[in-house]
């Protein structure tokens, strides 16, 4: 009969306790672990299904619909590559990146583009305070909708990044980890070094390592979180992986350098971050249109950023982790010195030595979109994926 | 087994005499009421499918283009899910939207676009003498090809608004007041009042008035048309509109005030437009490159607006309404007093009341462009339907 | 049964041996004759499917991404419906078009766009020295990922258009040339005369004169090139021709005039070019930033091109040809004079007779990219053709 593999995901993955049906994912922290293992499953189960060349075609129609009020590349390319996977045709809305939207008019927009739609996927990182308030009221405004049965489906909000959270990087992260040490279960008790990195570049989000500490500490694993004076991460996101490493036997703890942190690590991830006050006040500057204190606020950041140059990720530091061979992660695109720019977060040696597993890092992130839009819009997920089994079609007709 | 409601449905199609295959859809009145209720009937139909979970997947392959001339969310979006739903990929032709193109380039680009496609959209409304006038040139053209064989299909034009006509506006609210009141044939009697509109901007265009007004009055409703002086819409369909009520036994009259075409109205479409002549003069500007001259009209027309704030859809003016209570239509987005402009075509107050109406009323124009293009190609639309039960497939595999 | 014209195309595709499968296609003279036919008879096949309305869905979910380095409809366009048309879902990379990118970022983002995709096609020909050069780059990074483990699939490269070869143009021109003739083995000693020709723009890629003089020497053709003294190709191009040419039993032959190219022709290609040493040095001053150098060229482009205004295909030279009847070919747009230009390619009077004629030469591009898409993409063409068939599905569910 042929892939039982995948039958044996798929029997695993209905034993899970999910919890997501008809729900959104905003950030991960919202969600049970339960549901959190389904959606690392089904992420597999959708990856095993490709690679033996099955139709993973979940859907006969509808659409998925990306807001990006934010550059993007790889998130963009990821979540119109899972919806093709699935069977949605993608749209775009367009709404230029320099406004904040809110109000009547995202009311307005988000129930115009869910008829017929199973799932928003947004990224609005780049105003700390803002970004995630406004896919809550995408969220909201659709709720309202399908409750006035104006809208026949109900079509599921997934965060492509916010200024919380990046739930499908961090996840696509974590199913990197699961599948290079072997399983889930086996990163409990991995050190994963999450630590600031210089760039010379300012305002960048911090919802990548925000997403990592809160996640990674669900799962047991040893957490150490490190930057510069001044560059903390938002609060509530930091408290959250306190409390998450009390209650999964992991830990969470904070270092003062790099080096400190990567002291024998399994998995260093040194990435730039702007300071949280820096995001706020760009935020205040921006709604309240001070142009010239912008460029004041980046002259300022960027000074601030230079003070630390030497947070780079160099073999010197890579050296002080576990056997000199941790595991190195990027979301890239990384600020690689002397080759995309004079200094920056890590040596070109460390990089170039890496390069193949950051691109492998990325390829999971098709798959976890993939795998939320099943669990979001599907009542059963491993019926679904059974369904497709019952007969197997191959992708290619042949 | 099932799907009862749907067969009727269909049947009820089979029995209208239809005659729309492989021809265009530029404007309802050169279409026979047997086509248009067809459409109609097509719509709802399809949406029952839909909320059956069915897949309304008629074609395997095949493109549907787009060509926006004029800024579009909505309309771009209702276009995207009409070919998702049905089985098109779509593309869109992004031809900038500050030239008015005609002659060799309109001929040779509607050919090169027609290959394998089934549909091509068009919305070009904003210079008055102009809109209608591109699309035929688009139709004509994609004829010629097909008659020389060059295209081994014709693809139908469908206008997605024009400077005449904005038919999957006004076919998307005449299905939305039939499924208000009951039905199509519920509608006769009732009063619809089409009355202009303060807005704070200049240049919106006359087809959703036009529109309106030519397709209420064939289906035996009487409608009232009001607007201040020197907002006429375009004659011929203020004629048409007049002949259609006569044919229909429904009726055709002028008010001079909102408060009076609203009075005891059951439906009331308070919207903004500006006078032919200014859109006629602007198309001629552009045409001729007056910059200076275009602003002097802007200014011009701003004032005149200006002397009809008074013109504004209130509690107040509502409370003369059947009962107090007529159903209001808007084709989005509304001006809205308040919100999101000083002073504009209604108050916050009476929108928010029948704000969800109006995203019910949005809801219909994705399964009417459906309907238009399976009635354009498909020779036997209600064969096509049938066969999409034959067996029923599920829009979700599951 | 049915269908037997296909079935017959189907065994003599399954007979030629073909060599492209997880391959790129990047120029014609990189890949060996049977392939060439293969492609040609693989596109004439689907071309037969749609004619008797059947399904040509090869794939069952993926992705089609293009990569526009220069501003295009047609190829845009074509390469989207054959996409549609094989089932492939489509995404554009939006680079710019101002930037020549390489190192690092075309290595990381040719990995990060070729998750789950099928195909990558890139139009990269504004910069001679740098279009091919920029594919090749893509081609390896892909490559590279592959064997690596990181894409599960090897999506192939297609050009669609460098500074060298533009092989789905010159592809979808000889398969018009034998639909034309009867036959690719009637063109055997047909005359076709490749001139430059005057047009008031500059900068125009040489890459089209290049693909056609290198695949019709091929066939057996007698190919006659012309253009004024500078105007030459790249030698390498040139050479080539000459060389398959005596491989072939053709001819290779140069004349100095469009009127000396034109004597006797069945076949005309009068298009304009700019010279090798023009394009050579716009890549270099763009790469250095020369902007005032660079409007300095533009200038000396045009006035060397305004010598030759008399390179113009009118009535009077089309009389020279065979019977002065030749099959006049365009790859579109043309500068039509008195038309778009004051004095162009080709005059009015010969464009309007042979208009319908480069649609339908136009017409064949989409064939031939789902013909690519087929060869490079699955082992054995002829059996995935066959199984459309097995049993065959229309494209419209009626």
């Amino acid at each position: 009969m042929g892939h039982e593999h995948v039958h044996e995901q798929i029997t695993a993955l209905a034993a899970l306790d999910i919890d997501f049906w008809n729900r959104d994912f905003l950030l991960t922290w919202e969600h049970r672990e339960p549901t959190l293992r389904a959606v690392l499953l089904a992420a597999e189960t959708i990856e095993s299904l490709v690679r033996e060349g099955l139709s993973v075609r979940l859907f006969d129609g509808g659409l998925g619909v990306s807001i990006f009020r934010d550059k993007s590349t790889r998130t963009r390319y990821a979540f119109r590559a899972a919806c093709s996977l699935v069977g949605l045709a993608t749209e775009e809305l367009d709404e230029g990146t320099s406004q904040i939207a809110h109000g009547e008019t995202v009311r307005e927009t988000a129930a115009m583009v869910s008829f017929l739609t199973e799932v928003i996927g947004i990224r609005d990182d780049l105003f700390l305070g803002r970004g995630h308030a406004y896919q809550q009221e995408v969220a909201a405004a659709i709720e309202e909708s399908h409750r006035a049965g104006v809208l026949i489906e109900r079509p599921a909000v997934i965060n492509l990044q916010s200024d919380l959270d990046h739930p499908t990087q961090s996840l696509a992260d974590l199913r990197h980890l699961a599948a290079h040490f072997g399983s889930l279960e086996a990163l409990r008790g991995k050190k994963i070094a999450v630590t600031w990195a210089y760039s010379p570049s300012y305002g960048k989000p911090l919802s990548v390592p925000q997403g990592v500490i809160t996640l990674c500490t669900r799962f047991g694993m040893d957490v150490v979180l490190a930057h510069p004076e001044g560059y903390d991460l938002v609060d509530d996101t930091v408290s959250a992986a306190r409390r998450f490493a009390g209650e999964s036997g992991g830990s969470f703890t904070m270092a003062d350098s790099m080096p400190a942190a990567f002291a024998g690590a399994d998995i260093v991830y040194p990435k730039s971050w702007a300071p949280a006050w820096v995001m706020r006040e760009r935020t205040r500057l921006v709604e309240t249109g001070g142009r010239a204190a912008l460029d004041d606020l980046e002259r300022q950041a960027l000074a601030e950023n230079a003070r630390h140059r030497d947070w780079e990720c160099t073999a010197e530091t890579m050296r002080g982790t576990r056997q000199g061979a941790a595991l190195y992660l990027h979301c890239l695109p990384a600020d690689v010195t002397g080759v995309n720019c004079e200094s920056g977060e890590v040596s070109r040696e460390v990089f170039e030595r890496a390069r193949l597993d950051t691109y492998r890092q990325a390829s999971y992130k098709p798959f976890i979109i993939a795998a939320l839009i099943l669990a979001a819009r599907f009542r059963d997920p491993a019926a679904a994926l059974e369904h497709l089994l019952q007969p197997p079609r191959t992708r290619r007709r042949e």
